[in-house]
C-alpha cells in the first residue's frame, strides 16, 4: 500500500456488486479502497464483522476470498459519508440510493458506479470500454464529462456504467455497426441470478426447474441504453444511434454469465468472415493501453457450434471478455445484409464492478481521475 | 377393455416418448394397446422388466406410473415386427429406425408418429390438431392422406407430429396469421432436457448452471415445419406458408416444457386485444369435438408478467394447452404491425406423444382409422 | 357449502404453508375455509389480490389453483382477528407470532398448527397420525388434549405438526420401534428448499450446484420431538421415548420433498422381511377409519434400490404417504439388531399443512372438533 | 520441456479423469506427458481432435483449458500400447480395461491409477498422502511396493487410489484416529455428478430437482477402502484398521465436490478443540516436503456453521485441502467420546487425478519412480 496510489469508496460494500468491486480492486496497482460505506445497519462494524450475520454465517458470495485489508476497513453509513480523503467513489448502490448519494460526492470527487438513477441525464456517459470511452472520433462520449461538470458546477462527475444485459449486446454490436451499419437488433436474453443479488435475490422456488420470462424494467434499459452507447457525440449530448432494438429478458437457472440470442440487419453487406474478423479485433487500440483489468481480447468467436456456455465461458479473460458463437447469417429481419449469433458476457465481473474498475482505469490514464 | 376398441401398437415403448405414449393411451375410452415393440434387446422380455435393469432399477421417466395392462405386454423386436392384429401404430423410434420401420406398418394400417424421418415429404402431412387438422377450408391438410395412399399404394399412412418445438410456435402463429397475415417472425427457445431422451439423453454436467447454445438440426426443422405447417393445400401437395422464419433454439436447466421468446410481424394492423381474444378463441371448433385427449382451450392467453413459467405453466390442460404471456406489441422487426411474446408447449404431452394420439383420436372420428 | 360443515379459519394464509392449507382444504367435505389471517399488510384485500404484488406477480407456490371461493375471502389483520364464527383454526404463521396468537384462538376454539411455539410444552401433545393419534394404548396422546384443556382453562386447545423433518423419520421408526425396540437413530437428512418459504426462503445463489450443511435449529427439534412422539403417556404428561437420537441436517437443490438416511439400533432382533412388512402395514386401523386425507398406506417400501428419489416419489397417496427404500441391514451402530434405510417425505402435504388436516379429521372423528 | 523429467503416459485420457490428469500435469516441474492412450474409437487422432466430435463439440469438461502441447499427442490404442520411452503411466481407465491393462504396465514401470480394480488386493497399497504414505511408522503403506514387486516379478508396480468417496472421509479421520482411537464410522455422502464421468454419466432427467439414493458398489468400496487405508502394515500385508464403517451413498445435483456427514465414536476421551487442532495440524510432516501438487494445509476447518458447502469449499488448495465444518460431539454412537461433523472433499481433484498425481511426486521423492 502506498500513498501515491489514488484513493477509493466503496458503496454498497456489503451487496453482491460491492464485494465483487472489492475483489477487483483487492492488490490494483493504482487503486486503493480506503473507506466503504453500507447501509445504517452494517455502520460501526468491520467489513469483515458485517458480512457475519449472528449465526456466524457469511454474506461473501464471491469465489475469491475478502482480503485482510478490506476486511479489517470500519463500515460506515453511506447515507452520511463524506468525501474526505478520497479521490474516487466505485458506488454499488440500489437506485433509489443512487439518485440521493452519488451527486453529493460527485460534488467534490468522480463517481464511477454500477446503478441505472443516472444513466439517462443528457449529460451522463453510460461509458463501455472500447466502445464508447477510449473510441475514435464522436463515437467516443468522453468529453461529455466536461459537459456534465460544467453544468452542474462539480468537481467530480457520476458515470455510470450499462445495465449487465446491455453490456454483452453492446460490445458486440459495435463492431458489426463500424463494419456493416447496424438497422435493426432483436434479443432475448437468458440471464443468470447473481444480477439480482442475494436478499432476497432469485429464491430458488423460482428458478430450479423453471425459466421466469420477465425482468422488471430490463428490457427498457437494454433498448434505451443500447442506442445511446452506439450513439454519436452531439453538441453538449449525445445522439442516439438511428437503429431499432427490441428485446425479451428472461432468468433463467445458471449462477453467472448472461447469454444472449441476437438477430441483427445491417444497411450494408458483408461476410461471416468479416464479421468474425471485426468482432475478434475489437477494441485494439484500447486494449494497447495495457490497463490493469483489461482482458487479452475483448471478444472471443468461438466455431464449436455448442458454445457459449455460460459455465464454460464466462470466466475468459478472467470475466471481462465477451464470448460470442453460432455466428450465422439471418436473412429473414430484412436490410442488406444479416446476422444472428449467441454471445455470453460475465454479469457481475464485466457486467458490473469489474468493467467499472476498468472504466475507472481508463479515466486515470486520461487525467480525469487523479 | 373391449374387443370393440382400436388394437394399437406402439414402436419404441422403453424410450421416454414411448413411455409418454402408454401413459396417454392408459385407460383410453378408444384405444387399446395390444403390442409393444422395441430394440432386440428388450424382446422377449414382459414390458414391465424391459423398463428394469439387472440392479432392479427402474427406466420409466413418467410421473404417471406403468399401467399394469401395459406391463404385462410382451415386448417384440421393433424391426421383425407385423402389423397383425393392429388397427394403428403409434411410433417413437429413432429417426434412422423410423425410415425403414413405419413404410413397412404404413402399407397396412395408419402410422401416427413422432419421428422426424418422413415429415419433409411432398405428401406427407404434419398434423397439428386444430391448426391443419380439423381445420378449415385448404389450411386442412387431412386430404393429403388420400394422395398418400393412392401415390405409394398403402392400406395405411404415415402423418409424423411436427418437433417439440415447433408445436407451440405453430399452435399460437396460427390464430395470428389468420387474423393479422403473419409475414415474419423469430424465436428463441429455451428447451426442456426431457426432449432429448435419457440414454444418454442431456447430462447433468453439461447443463447443471449452464445453458447449450446449440440443438442439432432444431433450428431447420422449426424453420421448415413452421411454413409447411401454415401452408395450404395446393394440388397434391401444400404450399409452404409465405413468411420468414429464423430461430436460435437453446437447452436449458428445465426438465419438461420448452420456453419460446417470439417476435412477429404481419401485414394488417391490429391491437393487442384482438389479438389475445384470437389466441383465446383458438380452435373453439375443434375443442368443440371433445375428442378425449383434448384440453379445455389450446392456447390460455396469462396477464401476469411473470408467466407463463415452464414449471408452472406446462401442465395446462394436462399438458395439451399452449400457455402465452408477455404479449406487447413489436415495432422493430416491420411490417404493418408486430407481436413479441412468450409461449410455455409440454413437449412431451402436447408436444410429442399425447399430441400424436390427439392426431389418432381426431382422425378415427373421420373414419381414417378404423 | 353446507353450514353443516366445521367452519375453518386459516392464519398465515398468505404463505407457503398457509397456501397449502388452502389447497388442502379445497372442496374437504367436513371442513369449509370462511376466515383468513395474515399480517398487516394483506388485511383489507381479498385473499386473491393480496397474493398478486403491484405488477401482477402471483405468490402463489402450489402446482393446485387456488379456488375461488377462497380467492374472494376478505383477508384479516391476524394479529387483531377474533375467533367468531370458526369452529376450528389452522395456523400457519412464523414461530414467533404464533407464540402470542394461538392461546388467544385455543381459549375458544382448537387450534392446529404447523409452528414450533407450543410443541414443547409438557401439555402440548405433537399429533402424528397412527403414531401417536389413534395409536393403541399409551402410545395414544390425545389424551394430553383434556390435561391442556383443563390447566389453561381453555375451551380450544393447542396441537402443532412436528417439523417436517421429524415427520418422516418418526412415522417410519414407530413400526420398527413397536417391533424390534429401538434403542439408537442417527440420520442425516437433505431436506428440500420449499420447507425454508418463499420470501426470502432459500436464494438460488445459495443452493444451484451446491449443498448447504446447516439448518438453523433444526437439529434440536429432529431430537426432541422424535423422543416425544414416540413417548408414553406417563400421569400428566409424556416420558420420552428412551432412545438415543442424533442428527445432521443439509439442504439441498430440490425444490419438495425431503430425503432421509437413517441408521438405527434395536433391542430385539428382527429380520429384513419382517421389518418391510411391518412399515408396509403400519396404521391399518388408522386408515380403516376412511379419514378424506388418508391416503391408501402410509409407508411405502420399494425394493428398486434406487428409490426413493424426492422428485418421482414425494406425491406418493397425493404427498401422504413415506416412501421408505435401500433397507439393509446395519450391525456398525451396535445393539441387538440395526437397519439402514432411506426415506422421501413430502415436506409441505404430510409434513406440514395437509398432515395438520388429518389432525383435524381425526379430532373431528373422535368428537374434539365440533 | 527437458529430457531430465519422467516421462509420463496417461491411459484413458479422453474421460472425464484423464483430462483431469492432463490439467494437472500441464506445466507440471517434474513430470511430462509424452504418450497418450484412449480407446480404439480415438486412436490415431490428434488428442486435440480426439476430443472433438464430427459437429465440432468439445468432450473437454474441465474448466481449465487442454495445454497445446498435450493437444498435440497422438492418441494411441490403450489395449495395444506399449511402457518404450515411459517412465511413468498414469492410468484412468475403467475398471475391467484397467484389470487387464494396468499389470502389462506394471510389469516395466509403476501404474498409479484412479481404477478400482487392483485395491483389494493384499499386495497392493492404496495410497492416500499423508495417511498411509509419508506416515510414520507401521502407519505407512509404501513398503508394500517392495512386497508387491518382488511377489509379482515386476520391474514396475501398480497403486490406486482410493475411491473419491473415501478420500476424504479418511483423511478426517486419520488425525482423529491417531488421536482418540476411532471405532464406529457412520456417513452419509451427498456425491457430485462429475464422479460419474460424461458419458452417458448422470442425466439430467435423473438429478435436477432430486436426490438418487445408490451408487452401485460404492458403499462397499468405502467400508473396505477405509479399513484398509487406515490399517497397519503386518509382515507383507496390511491389517485393516478394527473399526466399523457404515455408509449410505447419494447422488445429488451438484457438479463436483462431494459433501459427506459423518458420525463417529473414539475410544479415548477428547475436546472438540483438541479434535479441531489434530485436524488442522494433520500431514504437517508430509506438507513440508514441499511436493508441488500439495495444497497449503489438508484439511481446514470452518467455525461458521453453514459451511463448508461443496460449491464454495471445494476448490479450497487448488482442491486438495478436504473442508470440514460443523464438528459437533456426538453422544448417541456409544464409546468413550464422539464426534459428528459435515466435510467437502474435491472429488476429481484430490479424490482422483490431482491426488494420484501427489502420490506421484511422493514416490518420485522416495526413489519409487525414477
Amino acid at each position: 500500500m502506498s500513498s501515491s496510489k489514488i484513493r477509493v469508496a466503496v458503496l454498497g460494500a456489503t451487496g453482491v456488486a460491492g464485494q465483487q468491486f472489492l475483489v477487483a480492486l483487492d492488490g490494483h496497482p493504482s487503486f486503493e479502497v480506503v473507506r466503504v460505506g453500507a447501509s445504517e445497519r452494517s455502520a460501526g462494524k468491520r467489513l469483515g464483522e458485517a458480512l457475519r450475520d449472528a449465526s456466524g454465517r457469511s454474506a461473501w458470495t464471491c469465489r475469491e476470498p475478502l482480503a485482510a485489508a478490506h476486511a479489517a476497513l470500519p463500515v460506515e453509513d453511506a447515507a452520511g459519508m463524506s468525501a474526505d480523503g478520497v479521490d474516487l467513489v466505485f458506488a454499488a448502490v440500489e437506485s433509489d440510493a443512487a439518485r440521493e448519494l452519488e451527486p453529493r460526492f460527485a460534488e467534490k470527487v468522480p463517481v464511477i458506479s454500477t446503478a441505472s438513477a443516472w444513466r439517462y441525464e443528457p449529460d451522463v456517459p453510460v461509458f463501455l470500454p472500447a466502445v464508447n470511452l477510449g473510441a475514435p472520433g464522436a463515437a467516443d462520449h468522453t468529453r461529455l464529462i466536461d459537459v456534465q461538470r460544467r453544468r452542474r458546477g462539480w468537481k467530480g462527475f457520476i458515470t455510470p456504467g450499462p445495465n449487465c444485459t446491455t453490456t454483452g449486446m453492446a460490445i458486440t454490436l459495435k463492431p458489426l455497426h463500424d463494419a456493416f451499419g447496424l438497422e435493426k437488433v432483436l434479443m432475448t436474453s437468458l440471464q443468470a441470478v447473481s444480477g439480482a443479488g442475494r436478499s432476497p435475490g432469485v429464491a430458488a422456488l423460482d428458478i430450479v426447474d423453471n425459466v421466469v420470462p420477465f425482468i422488471s424494467k430490463e428490457e427498457e434499459k437494454v433498448e434505451k441504453e443500447t442506442k445511446k452507447i452506439l450513439g454519436l457525440l452531439d453538441g453538449e449530448g449525445i445522439a442516439p444511434a438511428p437503429i431499432g432494438v427490441s428485446c425479451t429478458c428472461t432468468r433463467v437457472n445458471v449462477l453467472e454469465g448472461h447469454t444472449e440470442a441476437v438477430f441483427c440487419s445491417f444497411g450494408r453487406m458483408g461476410t461471416l468472415d468479416e464479421a468474425k474478423a471485426a468482432m475478434r479485433a475489437f477494441g485494439r487500440d484500447f486494449l494497447a493501453l495495457g490497463l490493469p483489468s483489461a482482458p487479452p481480447t475483448l471478444i472471443d468467436v468461438l466455431d464449436d457450434p455448442y458454445r457459449p456456455q455460460p459455465r464454460l465461458d464466462r470466466d475468459a479473460g478472467n470475466g471481462m471478455t465477451t464470448v460470442v458463437g453460432r455466428l450465422r447469417e439471418e436473412t429473414t429481419l430484412g436490410g442488406a445484409w444479416g446476422l444472428k449469433y449467441v454471445l455470453v458476457s460475465h454479469n457481475t465481473k464485466m457486467g458490473a464492478a469489474k468493467g467499472a474498475v476498468l472504466v475507472g482505469e481508463y479515466l486515470l490514464s486520461r487525467g480525469y481521475v487523479k
